[in-house]
């Protein structure tokens, strides 16, 4: 997601250094923009989009991307815009880290909702969290790479909380529509009418909407996969853990999504989670035997 | 909502005659429309909308509404239409019995979704399983009362095991939805801006849309009671269990409406399973210490 939000960015006139462990990554978008290669120094913003907490730590506190670690390299007064979805412990933990070392930095917590898709359109949902001066800031940044920009706290983690919550939704949507789908078909139901009656209804979510016809249907390309809700389910319920909630629902979820992957289906399509409930069922995965 | 739906077919000109348990209920509905008081034994179709199996068992079979029962005394070749909300088993038996003892008449499975609004506007989503004669013989009644009519099934049981499908996915949405609201809450984020959010993104759902900004604000009317998902969410546990599928978060869902209705809360209005939650986070179940 990152290099669409950089290429978005660099749209608009801005000065865009692009960063990536893998270097051709790095090479094509600095063939596509404008930008300053050795400009570490002269950042105003870090932008950061990566796959989870260890590798944000890695590149902003060891040499693995910079020599010395981002962290160190920033000027003063530069702006951290941590995106990546996190749980909220590491966003706060991360914040402080750097606090500690340069206090002089703004630290905004700021992930995103929208996927690779949102990304690419600069449609992100954005939940940020932070002091007022570094929102502020950050204002700029956001209009262009999201659609709905929300200031949900006024400290890091915050932001990682509610992007939390928004998942534990998402997830428990994804699974929940698996499990009215798969026990229609264990009805004897007609599985396209099932899905276009609670389509219609109260009982509808954007997930049944979205990932409801790929479920009935044989699999076909990975939107998101199994895998993604594995993590981000994962980092909800540590989010419940750290935050003493009860969420009985969310963790049933990730453990039918845990289950899947572990069954050796963590990269299909998220909406592949119905193959579980199947085999559950005694029916064949692929939802032979309907018409 | 039986009412509603005997006044949308009387304003067509049908011939209608209501029953009740309740006299006073069936005589203000016979001042209002035209009716045979007497004409049990010219009834084409008989609509039922109760509160369960037992009371249809008791309004077929027993002498508690009309003498001798009302399947006894129905005409040859009339239609039963059974459109309460029951366990697919109870549909599945009732049938069967009336077969036994009457095997000239029709019967149609047909559960609703819509509530007494639905009713109210001739709007309901019917589900509608029976065999292909009786199905072609209640059409134009559904016309009248529906708005979606959905064919789910040639036997009865199907038309209650679809609507168990679409009555799971709203029970588990509306504790959802409690569930990342009472999250958000606990971790400080307000949940004006949470709802929002959650509203506008990929992790909405209908019931998040309607219960949300009624689980976030004082207790106020009552539209729908945590009374009834108990027994809707119990319908769908026991078709689960007889037809042998896997329903873990259909489960959970049950067990915190059960647990509210028992913590005496049964007749507030379902939004207020948030208050489950945040009893069980260590908040103030009325959601106070926020602004």
């Amino acid at each position: 997601m990152g290099w669409p939000m950089a290429e978005n960015l660099a749209r608009t006139g801005l000065e865009v250094l692009g960063l990536d462990a893998l270097t051709e990554r790095a090479e094509a978008f600095h063939r596509q923009v404008s930008t300053r290669n050795d400009g570490i120094e002269n950042i105003e913003a870090l932008v950061i989009m990566v796959v989870n907490a260890e590798q944000i730590r890695s590149l902003l506190f060891s040499d693995a991307l910079v020599v010395g670690g981002l962290a160190s390299r920033l000027p003063t007064d530069a702006c951290i815009v941590q995106m990546s979805t996190v749980a909220p412990a590491d966003a706060e933990a991360l914040a402080a880290d750097v606090a500690a070392v340069r206090p002089d930095l703004h630290y905004v917590d700021a992930p995103v909702s929208g996927g690779v898709v949102g990304a690419q359109a600069g449609t992100l949902s954005i939940m940020a969290a932070g002091d007022a001066p570094s929102l502020e800031r950050c204002r700029p940044l956001f209009d262009i790479l999201g659609q709905a920009i929300f200031e949900v706290g006024d400290r890091p983690g915050q932001g990682a909380a509610m992007k939390a919550v928004n998942q534990l939704l998402c997830g428990v949507h994804i699974a929940a529509a698996a499990e009215a789908l798969a026990l229609a078909e264990k009805s004897g139901i007609d599985r396209q009418i099932a899905l276009r009656l609670v389509q219609g209804s109260a009982a509808s979510s954007w997930m049944l909407r979205d990932r409801g016809p790929r479920m009935i249907e044989p699999p076909g390309d990975v939107t998101s996969a199994i895998d993604i809700f594995c993590k981000d389910l994962g980092i909800v319920c540590d989010a419940a853990s750290s935050s003493r909630a009860y969420t009985p629902l969310a963790h049933s979820a990730h453990q039918l999504f845990v289950a899947t992957a572990e069954g050796g289906e963590g990269r299909l399509d998220d909406s592949q989670l119905i193959r579980t409930y199947r085999r559950l069922n005694g029916c064949d995965p692929e939802g032979g035997g309907q018409a």
